[in-house]
């Protein structure tokens, strides 16, 4: 069985000009919910912005605001209301990256094209950057004016557990606990989609599940979007997998063929490039299942699962 | 000028009979709000497990605890309203305990008598404990009843947010960022403060007026508790430097003598034996008078601070 032909990504100038729009509005919103460099104590705050301005696409503030755009009623803002959690994910997604490249963990250099944290600021400093882009993220979700109406109360609650859950040890840390030790071993099918459910498909589920609770979504609506959060959850890890077998590393920013060398199952060493291939568009095909009764209102998220699946780096 | 005798730790039956009951049921909580050492992944909860559950004394907790029932209307029980604070904090301490000692960081082997996390789990899984230990305290204070009433759920987010404030780089990690810019270096006396009030009053001063947020205290009762927090605050860290100094490690449970070997300023390196006992103590009358409009009700506030000055170890 040979691959066929890959279709380049489809984004529409639609689709363009939405991403752009709000990739900006997340910029600004990172950037306001962080201390300058020269705030006290400098260091902490210069290494935190390093590696949260490190060229990320933004993927999982974009899917918050996109979900939450898709479900919020007329006269609501969405993106507003799901925009502290836009930037808390980017901040845990950032830490995650900070404390997994340190030395007794993956031991990475490279990072985006630029030298991790520890390089530059040494590990000490890169543990507690990585802290601090954590903690902002729960205080960010806590931090509301006190004359917020008791909707938007209970739902930055709510949002923050789902946040909690996903961030901890059954989702991101547990993920990261069954990457390491699975290195060098031999693990079957079940176990590498566990791994990949709880180490990136967590927070990507989190995104959208979290962005409709902020915007005020039914619970037949969030229960949707879970399944899409789910699908592309899963399938973004595939194609990781995909890219790290095959691009090269000036395309993906990082150290390419990584994962092979460290002994690290993947999809492509346990399924084979083509079956891989084949799990992804399968996921991206649930994906699109689940949010169709959305319709239109759904014309972001499908675009954007589209771009997450064919994406080339 | 030479130190006078001190007096013994002034504990009443009425306090150690609070005390007592207070932990027991703190150490209940904890076990409750950490999965089994068994669920998946295990190791990263035996990991966190065996820091939390260390032998801490619990002070955090018991001051959130204590400045709740402290300010509780009758009615409401505000140790129980305090509850997801009290463990809350305890998991912060603990996960700044875990870091700091890592090989990057202090390089500690030893804590509460005890080899460190990462002499028995090894760095990764210290770190990914740390890091389990701090996303799980912010998830708790999330963690709440659909049905709660409003005011509950004001009360929580509030209360998150003093405790994002406080674990953040303006609190415990910008200490722990000024302390290791500091080692081998001359800091003076108000920098050595800043110090000291953002690695360990930070928290401290969270602890009572989170707990009294959650109790549902007035604005001019959290002012009043605030500074009685700020108090003993930097007073508990006084302290610690003078027992550094003067106690053995069997006593304390860690390496004596190690901020001096380690070239740290301490109150006594700065201050002296003398004039940093006499600081505790200003510090203690301090605390006295900031709780002394309560009366009767700030009895337990009153004890645990006399406890945390006049400890032995």
């Amino acid at each position: 069985m040979t691959s066929p032909p890959r279709a380049e990504p489809v984004v529409t100038d639609d689709l363009a000009g939405w991403i752009a729009a709000r990739r900006r509005a997340v910029e600004d919103a990172l950037d306001r919910a962080m201390p300058a460099e020269t705030t006290w104590p400098a260091t902490i705050h210069a290494a935190v912005r390093y590696s949260l301005f490190a060229g990320g696409k933004r993927i999982r503030p974009l899917l918050v605001l996109a979900a939450a755009e898709a479900v919020a009623p007329p006269g609501l803002d969405g993106a507003a209301e799901a925009m502290p959690l836009a930037c808390a994910v980017e901040m845990i997604h950032t830490y995650s990256l900070v404390h997994d490249d340190l030395p007794a963990m993956d031991d990475d250099d490279l990072r985006r094209g630029k030298p991790t944290s520890h390089k530059v600021y040494g590990e000490a400093i890169a543990i507690l950057a990585g802290d601090a882009l954590l903690t902002r993220a729960f205080h960010l979700m806590a931090d509301i004016p006190a004359d917020a109406a008791n909707d938007t109360v209970r739902r930055r609650l709510s949002a923050g557990a789902v946040l909690g859950e996903a961030a901890g040890t059954r989702g991101l840390i547990g993920g990261q606990v069954l990457d390491l030790e699975s290195e060098g071993r031999t693990i079957d099918a079940s176990t590498l989609e566990r791994l990949h459910r709880a180490k990136t498909g967590a927070l990507l589920s989190a995104c959208v599940r979290g962005g409709a609770i902020l915007a005020g979504a039914s619970a037949a609506d969030i229960e949707r979007l879970e399944a899409y959060g789910a699908a592309i959850g899963l399938a973004f890890q595939v194609v990781d997998d995909v890219l790290d077998g095959t691009a090269d590393a000036a395309a993906l920013g990082k150290t390419a063929g990584k994962d092979e060398a460290a002994g690290k199952a993947t999809y492509v060493s346990v399924h084979g490039l083509d079956r891989a291939r084949a799990v992804a568009d399968g996921l991206l095909a649930d994906a699109h299942a689940a949010i169709a009764p959305f319709g239109e209102r759904a014309r972001i998220l499908a675009g954007l699962a589209d771009m997450i699946v064919r994406r080339r780096s």
